[in-house]
């Protein structure tokens, strides 16, 4: 079984936008043992639409696009696809009645042009879009399928995890494909590639290798007729894998840092609470994003001028003798966040996001306390990059670092 | 002039790597007046390489491949360009010696499968790469021109500034680009392209609509001899435009929401504090990592547990009869906010992410107050959708509001 990805909209042959989409889906369809044979790029244009869908149709078994089902005029996915099937758009009334509920929802009316988003051809069925207001087509005939989806990312992740994947899923011959995700921290792609080198030559499991914003992630797949088999493949490679760098490895699949902090602490029935200088706020909202992250943060301090933190209520002497970038203050801040927000534990960060400061600590660094119960501990990372990017792997590693502190803390 | 841009590489089709050569290739050629009318990727396939080559060389003036210039024998751009030219691959003595000098330079005898990194086919000329051992290949034949450039994104960026892009640029006629991006909020994507339809037909200047996380985005791209005639075209669209929808447009080109209010802030010599419960943090993270948005920002207080408010010095008054999810709540959050920092302005954002809440507002409405000198002002929005994004918006429209505000203030 083979798939074609198509990502549609000018802004992507213009540059404007880097297309995320397809390297997404075509990972998905790996997982599910289709493999994707072509991929391609086209402009909002029905002609050049209708070629490349036409091309897709009569070449592969599965044909998924991205974009153009919005309501503008020059949103032409849905009329390409109705040409190369030959097939005549109709307005369905209860796709419709649910069209004009979410624009009451908004207080707004309805434009005219969004009536397209709530058309169908005869050989299509809507595939269900809850993060926004045009639903998907799923186009099957002659055993071949064209799944049309809109073109922001979680819109796409959303309705691939919530139907298309299944509906795929059932289609592809018995043959169940297993995946493990091991996530690390604070080793070099390059590193963890020579370390493991012996392990990327094998296809079944196949092991890849992906820099992510929360570290490398290093996925094994493996195929099999069940699920049993292919779980018994991956076991060694993992068992390898944790021998080799078992110490970088933070979370699995799924897992991201903020939801092993959440689950942590609501497992202990412990809250948290935070004082911010460096990542300024971004901790807390991380948290707050996750799931029930607001039920187990209190709350967060983000102070910006040093020259406040007494004030706050963070230990002057810490701040006198150490500095206000220091592990010192980050422990003293950590107490302060707990003690003002009546939370079981505190967190502190600070740090330098660029040159711009006089302190002697070099730029990238930041420093993070964490209060439980009467013990602080404290930790550091440097990440010589651009500010924002400082910000965000030092929100990262002060939830790893504080999932570490929350597994080892005796508090229960 | 009409182009065409190539990804080459199976693993691109895996999903395991996200193609951005080809929105950097998009880019430089529009600055060129070039117009991208289809990309594509393709696996490390011959049959399938000289397929995609040979359909682009019969529709397109340029076309531009990166990848599959390596020494493997997977690595088959020359190869498949060579089917499509119908001339044959020879190894050229100087460009086999300069490949040796490299390798000797590194003090590693040549692979032999290096050699075709030494081969032209005649209608080939060579493009230097002065970051790795495969040079380009620049075919030209009846007018037409086929561009070969490696993967490694340094190398195509090192290539086409060193030589490509100089060359194409005397290929075409003397063209001038600008592009003029007017950047609008609070109205939904359908409502814009029904009140501007009649700008959306032009050819030049040529009118976008992008959906964007701070708003709808309307981009005017004119093509002109001279940046005065082009700039000259895009007055009036601009004009018109600004008659119609001009409340709703709240910036420019490179402008942020961010950007806007810490400029404000700083020409006023203004500081900002802000008090979060819906935004939980985000607000105060967002104005970071603006440029020097942490000189204007003196902190934020972030409190998700509503029971702690008055605790944190919001007016309790205000909080027992209008509740904490209320515009009034919000104004004197953003009193309270000022007043513990000692800032100029204040900012209060509170609000309802989800169903969770028992409050009589719907999920998705934030309230957000303002406080300036001695005066109050309040608004509220509402976004039906994902919790976290209902955060983004939510930052988003406070920024906006914030520098409307700003705006209309008297404090200088």
């Amino acid at each position: 079984m083979n798939a074609e990805i198509i990502a549609i909209g000018t802004e992507l042959l213009m540059g404007e936008l880097v297309d995320t989409n397809s390297a997404f889906l075509a990972t998905e369809l790996g997982k599910l043992g289709i493999r994707v044979g072509w991929m391609s790029k086209v402009g909002d244009d029905l002609d050049r639409l209708a070629e490349t869908i036409e091309r897709s149709w009569s070449r592969s078994d599965i044909t998924i696009t991205s974009g153009g089902l919005g309501p503008t005029s020059d949103d032409l996915t849905r009329e390409s696809i109705a040409v190369v099937m030959g097939e005549t758009m109709e307005v369905q009334p209860d796709l419709l009645e649910h069209l004009e509920s979410i624009f009451a929802g908004r207080g707004a009316p309805m434009p005219a042009t969004n009536i397209k988003q709530a058309t169908l051809i005869p050989s299509a069925e809507t595939v269900p879009n809850t993060m926004g207001t045009a639903p998907g087509w799923w186009v099957e005939r002659e055993g071949r399928v064209i799944i049309a989806m809109p073109g922001p990312p979680r819109e796409v992740q959303q309705m691939w995890s919530g139907e298309v994947a299944a509906r795929l899923r059932a289609m592809v011959p018995d043959v169940t494909i297993v995946t493990r995700t091991l996530k690390t921290f604070g080793i070099s792609e390059g590193g963890l590639d020579e370390m493991l080198s012996p392990l990327f030559g094998p296809e079944n499991p196949s092991l890849g290798i992906y820099a992510k914003p929360d570290g490398i992630h290093l996925r094994a797949i493996a195929t099999s007729p069940t699920e049993q088999e292919a779980r018994a493949l991956i076991e060694p490679v993992e068992a390898h894998i944790r021998n080799i760098v078992g110490d970088s490895i933070w979370g699995v699949d799924d897992e991201t840092p903020e939801s092993q902090v959440v689950s942590l602490l609501m497992e202990r029935g412990l809250t948290l609470a935070s004082m911010e200088s460096l990542t300024a706020g971004l901790l807390a909202g991380r948290l707050a994003d996750a799931t029930s992250g607001d039920r187990v943060l209190k709350g967060s301090l983000v102070v910006l001028d040093s020259g406040q933190l007494e004030d706050q209520g963070v230990d002057g002497e810490a701040l006198r003798m150490h500095g206000p970038i220091s592990a010192e203050a980050a422990e003293a801040m950590a107490s302060a966040a707990r003690d003002r927000f009546g939370a079981d534990v505190g967190v502190g960060v600070t740090g330098v996001s660029d040159g711009a400061t006089g302190s002697g600590n070099p730029p990238g660094t930041a420093y993070m306390g964490f209060a439980v119960g009467d013990r602080t501990f404290s930790s550091s990372g440097t990440y010589p990059t651009h500010p924002s990017r400082v910000r965000a792997r030092a929100v990262t590693q002060v939830l790893l670092e504080l999932a570490r502190v929350l597994r080892a803390s005796a508090l229960q």
